[in-house]
């Protein structure tokens, strides 16, 4: 079996089995891991974004990726309710790249770092085939108020914040050349940091939507141990499918949103609209969670989902 | 101006200054990112291996690299004295790979980690034309301890540990395919995190050698400034270059030794000869730390250094 057959999960999972688990530690299997202090707790996590895997460098301005490569990685953070600090920047550099394509790179990654007053502190450069930015950010959070994915109960409803397979549409007009404002949805994604703050002691799991919202519900079920029952046509999309000759099923397998996905007890409803409309950005209702079964209907119809998201080694 | 013309440190200036600086936080510029906290400050660093650029894939047995990634960002926690407690692996992956050897980098990667009690809390993945492992480690240290490379002062002593040019030797033996011992210097450097330990409040400053000990006490200076006399004659060399047709110079600016490299105040001479007596490895008195002139001199003639070091941008 080679990496292609294995897939990232497979490989996540390998690693996952050789680490030994210690107390007071969440290791590999959220969003970030928490690292137990004694006034506050400390979220890391990493992301790295490779040319021609996650970006097309003539598709991509470089002071756009710049903020996206930051951006994903401050999306982590708000997924576990937490505020980022400092942040490492590492990159593989290519040896012919124009120093202007790589300053504006540079300046994206310093802009949106400094827009969440985060601070970069350190990092790591090699040459490389390749154009390659792998960031790690450190936050922090309230003692034992992390937000995980893990803490999901049957009877929870499933809200989601903003808008939906905006990044899949964005990059397909993208490719084919046509300028729209979507585009901006792929390119700089805004990380959630105000509304995952405002959930802390109200959402019972949250991930970000990085590999589309089918997959990434998938992830909060496994962890929690639930099923979860989705009503697909309510989850807002960012702009109609057949408008662009594409199906709704892309835009939910698309990733790459950087929405935030959480459950909530139904007691927290009004709560929740009143988070909607105080940061001024859509939070919708659904689905719920339910004791096993996991069950994604449209219009009544259960739909049967195969694809469930975005695999790095899958051709 | 290009990447090339640029090089790595012209890189790592530019994102230094970007980042703005901020109380209680040393960033950019030292072995580790120090952050304040309570009772203990943390410290943080982050080094990538890339296959082609620090690695032949065909000359490094997977179990010894994976042991050599973790190793080399260890050794930057030794550096500062400090003690490695977690940390986050990300890999680049190319889609052939064989999983026999993913899978014994995987290993070495987390026995290396266990050897030194260092919990592996997260990481990520990518599919990528050439392997790549990026390591972010999040250590300790007691408050307002670190050792930095910018203490040292005209007076101090100059000390390396271990032997010089193992590394570097060992390559080359690698290259040409003769098996001897001291390939397992370039394969699988020992991290002196035991050694820094002991020389808190000794050492005024510190690097380890990954560029090569002429670029690495260049860097003491530097940070320092101050100058420094080096008598070449002084540097423990892990063998004689004569014996594999090499010179010595190429010994001293090969670079990936992970030895440390310190200054320490003449009054403290007997108490490291009695670090090394315990832990049983060499510690040698090299030269001093001057006010301003940089001197490499051999048997009292004074030696041109041009090559500084290891720039991976350079062809």
């Amino acid at each position: 079996m080679n990496i292609r057959e294995l897939g990232e999960f497979g490989f996540i999972n390998m690693l996952r089995k050789m680490c030994k688990k210690k107390e007071g530690i969440l290791g590999i299997g959220d969003d970030c891991a928490i690292i137990k202090g004694e006034k506050k707790d400390f979220l890391l996590t990493t992301d790295l974004l490779a040319e021609d895997v996650h970006f097309i460098k003539s598709l991509n301005p470089p002071h756009k990726l710049g903020r996206k490569c930051m951006a994903v990685n401050i999306s982590d953070i708000a997924a576990m309710g937490g505020v980022p600090l400092y942040a490492l920047v590492s990159m593989g550099i290519p040896k012919n790249i124009e120093q202007d394509y790589l300053e504006g790179v540079v300046k994206g990654i310093v802009e949106e770092a400094e827009k969440f007053s985060i601070h970069i502190i350190g990092g790591d450069t090699s040459c490389f085939e390749k154009l390659m930015i792998s960031i790690t950010i450190v936050g922090e959070i309230e003692k034992g108020k992390a937000i995980l994915r893990s803490g999901a109960k049957a009877g929870d409803r499933v809200y989601v914040t903003g808008c939906i397979g905006g990044s899949y549409v964005g990059l397909v007009l993208l490719k084919r050349g046509i300028d729209d404002r979507i585009v901006d949805k792929h390119l700089t994604p805004e990380p959630r940091i105000d509304i995952g703050r405002r959930l802390i002691g109200v959402a019972t799991s949250m991930i970000d939507i990085s590999d589309g919202i089918i997959a990434d519900a998938l992830h909060i079920c496994e962890e929690s141990e639930t099923g979860m029952h989705v009503c697909i046509e309510k989850i807002p999309l960012c702009t109609e499918p057949e408008r662009w000759g594409l199906k709704r099923v892309e835009l939910l397998t698309g990733g790459e949103d950087y929405e935030l996905l959480f459950t909530a007890p139904p007691s927290e409803d009004k709560y929740i609209s009143s988070i909607s409309s105080s940061v001024g950005v859509p939070i919708t209702m659904i689905g719920e969670v339910t004791e096993k079964s996991i069950e994604f209907s449209e219009e009544g119809q259960r739909l049967d989902i195969t694809c469930k998201g975005y695999n790095h080694f899958r051709e």
